[in-house]
């Protein structure tokens, strides 16, 4: 990976340098949250990410240490992504936007059980989650 | 402010869809940590935020109702910034950021009592940013 001079040394900063844009969390999301694996699954999402755009962000997940990827036999020698410790820890942060979201914001598609829960024990939570990536056992959807 | 079409109903895309990009979260952490309140105290951070995108993401943010602004008849009539309470609602993203950039990279300028009191008691910690918004109580960096 190319070393990157960063903007400042801000902690925040960082954080968006590598992940500020409007589709990379998205990625997380379904990595956490869908159970997705292959690009084609990425691809279905429905915000209708573009190819090109798509195969930039996994690389640079790849590159930063947030997604692996390895070929998978089974599937036709695809390649298969799953998300590293680095990216797990992501999950509070997709939790609280869900959470700020969801209050401010009409007509989302929340689950309300999940919000439930996460009202109720959010650390709890966000360890079943984090236990859980790679399934749909928690969605934020309905 | 114009209506937008949502890609989706997903609560992270919401978020992403607004405040998803290299800047924006910088103004709010100015607005939560720095007890910035000027055009030129924001264009005077370490990033270097260039004027034109710096005035077209605070009128996003008045647009969205996450910041207000008024003219400050004591600062030679300077609008003057403010956060709103759904800007105050981002402070647990923010939290939780700076919490994941501190453990994933080295040689950040983070404030080790900031992440201490965090670690100890989370969200008594962010109710207490909350209510020091304006001023600069507390900060990340050292």
């Amino acid at each position: 990976m190319k070393k990157v001079d960063l903007r400042s040394d801000c902690p925040i900063n960082y954080a968006l340098e590598y992940l500020g844009d409007k589709w990379t969390l998205l990625v997380i999301r379904d990595l956490v949250f869908e159970g997705k694996k292959f690009f084609k699954d990425f691809q279905n999402s429905q915000e209708g990410i573009a190819t090109n755009i798509l195969s930039d962000r996994l690389k640079r997940l790849e590159a930063l240490g947030i997604v692996s990827s390895a070929i998978d036999k089974k599937q036709r020698r695809q390649k298969i992504y799953r998300l590293s410790p680095k990216g797990a820890d992501l999950v509070p942060i997709l939790v609280e936007i869900i959470i700020w979201s969801s209050k401010h914001k009409d007509g989302l598609n929340v689950n309300p059980v999940f919000l439930q829960k996460l009202s109720a024990d959010k650390s709890g939570m966000i360890k079943a989650i984090q236990a859980s990536i790679g399934s749909t056992q928690f969605s934020a959807h309905q």
